[in-house]
């Protein structure tokens, strides 16, 4: 499955890129397939392992932060793997052009 | 700490209801405080007791359906509890009426 | 439609309370149909009514804080209306209980 | 401003690909900046530019599709622009090395 999230700590400013600097450490740790875009991070993996990372960037940050706002999206379709990439091959065929990523 | 969830299936028609209802049932079994919304349940509790129940909602609803998207926003405030009421509460003592919840 | 949404500032402290207040008198002053809950605002309206009220409450927030994070997810059902109390009701009829909101 | 964005329709089946090949078309003519990644698109512009793109996509999901779940994300910094590549760039720097996207 896929899940995009974001970790957004409140009461520590308005700059937070040390926060998610620290949470793509731990991504990059995990070994799970990873994409970092300007509006959050996607993983890809099986539900329990893409939630245990998601649990431990969440767990880094209330440990640093008063409150943390975590949002997750999951896209969970059966029997499909390799999504991160053949979702958006996918759209890019029906276009008819190679998109911006 | 608080998390707003949905567990939208696809693939299954545009009346999701049915779909709903079993989440729902999973959440009243569960013992968490809950309060369920036109667009999401809201749950209160520690983060593995709410998040294990998200994940079977989740889990029930991959078994009856080819696709699943679930959203989770979680809002974890160091200290606080009782958050589900005092939110919504305090907001109301600010705005200084009753607000239609 | 139903539209649930969000307005979050970042750089100024953890309390954001006295912001949500804000948005929630523009929602008031709206005449729409709303309903708050602990984690958001939901709105009933015609889409460009909706969004204008969304618009207007990140714009009060942006002229108050360095940064904002804001949220919305829409439902738009063709032909419906009396979503905000009908979605609810339906969940309850087929649980068999009254549910907490 | 930056905006993610994804738009989903119900009643329509598990295969999506051709709707949201449908919205890229519309952002691709909008001239703005954008970015597709596996879970949703990125925009970015002024408010009343972005938000409406958005709302081309959603209607144009809503001529097609008896329902539809739109869900939309800004983050909205004062003075802030170039903002899609700076904000991973910023990251980058600070895990010091470079990111997959």
């Amino acid at each position: 499955m896929l899940a995009e999230f974001s970790v957004v700590p409140l009461g520590k400013g308005e700059s937070v890129g040390h926060y998610v600097a620290e949470c793509i450490r731990i991504v990059q740790g995990s070994g799970l397939d990873y994409r970092l875009n300007p509006m959050g991070t996607v993983l890809e993996g099986g539900y329990d392992d893409v939630m245990g990372v998601i649990r431990q960037c969440h767990m880094a940050m209330v440990s640093m932060c008063p409150r943390v706002i975590t949002t997750v999206k999951i896209d969970d379709r059966v029997g499909a793997a390799g999504m991160m990439e053949s979702k958006v091959r996918s759209v890019e065929e029906k276009v008819g052009t190679v998109l911006k990523r």
